[in-house]
């Protein structure tokens, strides 16, 4: 009932979101639907997903697949982000190999965005592309990472320096799922959702004010919110497929983020992805009112907003201590979006007017960020 | 004076293909060109090379660049099919990155086909895609694997199963540098060649026939072979980028190749790759006649020319035993280019008039082999 569909229109693909509730009970028709349309034989799936989806969820998808006669070969890699890597990318594939797997056969993506960001590589690469679908367990993984076409793993000089841009056969995005979800991830997929209305869309951000709360429960609240969340960024993907342009303003928080990852060590117990990203925000907005771009009023209202969902907004919001600002600065240097003396940032004009500043003087920041270190001493 | 250019033209990307003498004289312009036409900033490249090729022709190369102030990272990795694996594309893919090399830098692929599908896979998946430019070392490189933009790696279920579709900015063919390759691997390229006449263009074959000899010195007629050569692939490739109609027909003499190149455990002394191919097609056309789509004299035409080139045209010049019939079919059907029951086989009407069969019985198949067999028992 609840059922609805976003689609991808690229270039040479096209590909649907399917979004609502109690969808695994329907997988193997979406799975058979979106694959037949290349290919009429006999349905044959790597199901790949993690330690923590599959002790939820694997048995109730994969008895759903086995009632429709698709034949799976389940793959459980370790969950966390310690699985995009060479290891256990070598292992994923030799798996879909050895159960002799082919390019019309097809890899599924059953978990967050580790495990989207793995198997859409896997597939990228074996026999040079096998199809490919995701099923997204995460609200982070259903509203951003399973849409657009990036996959990747990590190596010891950054994360996802290794990757291909390949498209999905089709997006599979169980609402229910999300219900056993940690609170606190659930929270960090919030706040990209935010960014969403950040970039461009005001009213979407108000909307969010108004229904944020609802959406945290499994409603009909929650599916619109992911419906248009998938809009957002099908549409921006649509316009800037390898991120060439405009694709960079989803980069909105994420350099004063990434950098707070690695000033944390990428340690989840101080900080994980979608908490980085809201104080970035909060500081790309600050940032932005320093600038004299923006009103501080902004800053307030949509920190204000963070606050009543849980959403830490500010450095002192992370437990432990961050290094100085020299150290900071370096960290930003080194982020692969910005290049030599210019640094890129996405800066903000007001609510939901955000664009790409290619020429931003490092000073401007080294200031911006002794001043924010200050506060916190 | 004699450079070349053949033009590869696919729906979203357009390269060139530079074919001559002492092209590695003018390798800095010819980069910076084809960068320039994406990236005005200052060039630095990844120059992945192997043993035997650094030992001949890395100083030259490196003098040239340095010379022009492009700035080069030699990566050197060990000559031979077993570099095409994945601890040895993770160990080029940590050098790039060492190196800080970025999307807009460049890796060269200075080799065979080991070295381009290697280099070009490694440049493929870092970033989600550097620039990537072929500087061919063998004539089998310059005039099949650098054309076409497939790249990979082996697996231990088989041979580039793991890999992408991957174009390059330019590939530079300097065809002195094939006068320092082994006779045997000049004869091996050479039956590609000739299978470019075979599967369509019986002037090409006949244009063989006559001036085969002069191909092997260096002069006008080696660069119009390599010319005509790139000519044939690209457009076969510009009409099926990505294999999944017409481009199958470059799999002339491959099955039966594939069959005895593993029949023979990759063992070079025994068997090349080239030589493989060139009994394959000699296979296909006996095969092809045994189905009386063909006249026998056809076969022994093609034969007469391989053995005046100094190919192996039957199994018996193969040193060492074969297994039997049962195994060699087994090879067959393991193959990834056939599927289930209905065998694929690339089989031919007449001189240049190959065409893809796809429901090629097993039976007849197994008696042709069996027959092939006795005559050598």
């Amino acid at each position: 009932m609840q059922t609805k569909t976003v689609t991808v229109k690229l270039d040479k693909h096209c590909y649907d979101i399917i979004i609502g509730p109690n969808l695994i009970a329907q997988a193997a028709s979406q799975i058979k639907h979106a694959l037949n349309k290349k290919d009429p034989h006999p349905t044959r799936l790597a199901l790949v997903t993690d330690t923590n989806v599959a002790s939820l969820h694997l048995e109730i998808l994969q008895a759903e697949l086995i009632k429709n006669k698709i034949h799976t070969v389940p793959i459980i890699v370790e969950a966390g982000e310690q699985s995009k890597s060479f290891s256990t990318l070598q292992v994923v594939i030799d798996q879909i190999l050895a159960a002799r797997l082919e390019r019309g056969d097809c890899v599924i993506a059953f978990g967050g965005g580790v495990i989207g960001d793995l198997a859409g590589f896997a597939a990228s690469i074996i026999r040079r592309g096998m199809n490919f679908i995701q099923m997204p367990t995460t609200l982070l993984a259903q509203i951003d990472s399973s849409v657009g076409g990036k996959t990747g793993i990590n190596s010891q000089y950054g994360k996802n320096l290794i990757g291909t841009f390949y498209q999905p056969q089709c997006v599979i995005a169980d609402t229910c799922l999300l219900d056993t979800l940690p609170p606190r991830e659930f929270r960090a997929g919030y706040a990209e959702m935010v960014k969403y209305g950040l970039i461009n869309q005001p009213d979407f951000f108000e909307w969010l004010e108004k229904n944020g709360q609802e959406v945290f429960s499994n409603g009909p609240m929650r599916t619109e919110a992911i419906v248009r969340s998938c809009q957002f960024k099908a549409a921006i993907v649509a316009r800037d497929e390898q991120e060439t342009g405009e694709r960079a303003l989803l980069n909105l928080g994420h350099t004063f983020g990434h950098m707070l990852e690695t000033a944390t060590a990428y340690d989840s117990k101080r900080l994980i992805h979608g908490e980085a990203v809201a104080i970035g925000m909060i500081l790309a907005h600050q940032f932005s009112a320093q600038l004299n771009l923006i009103s501080p009023t902004l800053t307030q209202r949509i920190g204000a907003h963070f606050k009543s969902i849980g959403l830490p907004t500010q450095l002192k919001d992370i437990p432990g201590n961050l290094p100085d600002t020299e150290t900071l600065m370096t960290l930003i240097a080194q982020d692969k979006k910005v290049s030599k003396n210019n640094l890129t940032f996405i800066l903000t004009r007001g609510l939901g007017q955000s664009f790409i500043a290619k020429n931003v003087s490092p000073e401007a920041v080294l200031t911006f960020l002794e001043q924010k270190l200050a506060e916190i001493r």
